[in-house]
């Protein structure tokens, strides 16, 4: 079977299947492993304190062109991906190692204004690169992992999602897919709107503040949107051994999206890289975190106990269900290089 | 400036450099690095313990050639270099994580044996796969990261080596090189000889047990062999701002090195990838280090102070300089994909 046939979560899976297979063959070290693969970072016991790890990988002509993105942006995302799984923890991020391999023909020039805006946001987290790794290669692949540690002790994860508890998102969503589109297909704006589009799928600002603020309120469970809503919220519905529902009317959209894309619905439901927080927590808990954050929180629907056809349901607010193209973006799957967003 | 001009360790400097502007900027974390940027691995206070992170990257038709290297060997050797940067610092590693840059066209079952043999090797090490992630892209390219922490607290540094010391490496030196060789030249050799090499270039075994050893017999200074003897002992003499002499003579070579490979001497000083450690330290420590390991040790110099042409300087028994090709392998600067260990 190829690679192609079986996806990135296939792959996923096996890589979890394997792995786990050793784990039962019994070492020490897995006794200190609180949450492995699966969540959006790994989480282990190191002495009083949890320490949180997580990588993020992108790839020329598959997450980002080199002719659209600017060296100073591909810096700045490269690191925001990471720090935005940290903050799907709720987490402390505090070292980063940072793999490149470039070709020799780039420009030194290039290289320097993305190293330093790589340092700029790490800087602004209070991040400081440790080390990396440097080779040549025949297209630009830029890896990041960030070593954290838990806010006291306590972590978001996918897997603790119960029926009853309302599902929210900080933000709005489909503002990066929405971005993506305008710069794929050259779709002309005026400046303002699109400077903001831009700046939302190149430069996301990681919700690091806010997943600390969720921990510190009670919030348990949590994912950032990066495959996209449905595909995010199915995350946490497949961990958590839930279904969820939600209510496309509730969904949070830019009144840029929706006033300059037809597809604003898409966008925000499949579109991905938004990295907002979508969390679930019992009504009084999310009430508080909604108090305690300092940006928009929307309710948009419920976690279920129903076995429904699906295991995210969209519906409008007379209970119709609204199709939706199926999954986010799945590697391999996917038709790359010409879709980019992952 | 081209990066092809640069060199891969300038843009290591340039890294480094701009890395400190934004270090004393002033940051906490910053506080806690007990080794950054130019080391193995880089090093941290975390409560009473020290904490170890380091990272290296595979790339296809740079490091590896599918047509040659099995999917079993990449596997293991993806993991081994990251082990061994963890063994040059004396460590114990404990965590890995895992980034996969493949093309959808690979075959499932290939890819599940890279997997089950990197998982065998961090069993045996007692390490964890804790989790990754997968991109699809035209080539592959292997990141993986290790975490682990220090052996009671003290480390093994480039940094920290001082004239009048001895320098001593473990095992032979060349095998992985003539591996290679053998493997490039289509040399036909003997079965058995045939499989030392390929084992010592594609399966390397870590050092990780020695470095622990070189800790506990009081050694503060070690480098694993990954670029070359000449030019890993150089990253140490720039570290330490030392210089260093060896002799030719003493560097211990395999003999189905020297019975097969004219260049036998060029190999065994410039040839990379051996993954044995060089470390200094006064006769009394070596002396104990050499008995306490159950490897072969052998002197092969001293650490200098005097001001030499070069760093490093290779003499005969006679004193006689001997001339060797100037550093090991760099990325950026070697006439890639030719020329494949790094």
């Amino acid at each position: 079977m190829k690679l192609s046939e079986l996806g990135e979560f296939g792959l996923i899976n096996l890589i979890h299947n394997s792995s786990a297979g050793f784990e039962n063959a019994g070492c020490p070290t897995c006794k200190e492993v609180l949450v492995g693969i699966g969540d959006d970072a790994a989480a282990w016991q190191s002495d009083n304190r949890i320490q949180l790890a997580t990588t993020d990988t992108l790839v020329q002509d598959v997450h980002f062109d080199l002719d659209v993105i600017t060296w100073e942006e591909l810096g700045w995302k490269s690191l925001a991906v990471n720090l935005s799984d940290i903050a799907a923890m709720g987490g402390i991020p505090k070292y980063a190692l940072l793999s490149l391999a470039l070709p020799g023909r780039l420009e030194v020039e290039d290289i320097s204004k993305f190293i330093n805006s790589m340092l700029h946001l790490a800087w602004e987290f209070g991040v400081v690169l440790i080390g990396g790794n440097i080779a040549t290669a025949p297209n630009v692949v830029i890896t990041v992992a960030i070593i954290g540690s838990a806010k006291g002790n306590a972590m978001l994860k996918r897997s603790t999602a119960s029926p009853g508890e309302q599902i929210a998102v900080t933000g709005y969503l489909g503002l990066s897919a929405a971005g993506l589109e305008m710069l794929e297909k050259k779709i002309v704006s005026d400046p303002e709107v699109s400077n903001i589009l831009r700046r939302a799928h190149f430069k996301p600002l990681p919700k690091v503040k806010e997943g600390q603020i969720l921990i510190e309120q009670g919030v348990k469970t949590a994912i950032d949107i990066s495959d996209g809503l449905v595909a995010d919220l199915n995350h946490i519905c497949e961990s958590s051994k839930v279904h969820a529902k939600i209510n496309i009317e509730q969904v949070p959209m830019h009144p840029v999206v929706i006033a300059n894309f037809p597809n604003y619905q898409e966008l925000a439901l499949c579109g991905g890289e938004d990295y907002e927080l979508l969390f679930t927590a019992d009504e009084a808990t999310v009430t508080r975190a909604k108090q305690a954050l300092n940006c928009p929180v929307t309710v948009i629907g419920n976690i279920t106990k129903e076995k429904l056809p699906a295991r995210v349901t969209v519906v409008d607010s007379k209970g119709n269900i609204i199709p939706y193209r199926k999954g986010g973006w799945e590697h391999f799957k996917n038709g790359v290089p010409e879709v980019k967003f992952a």
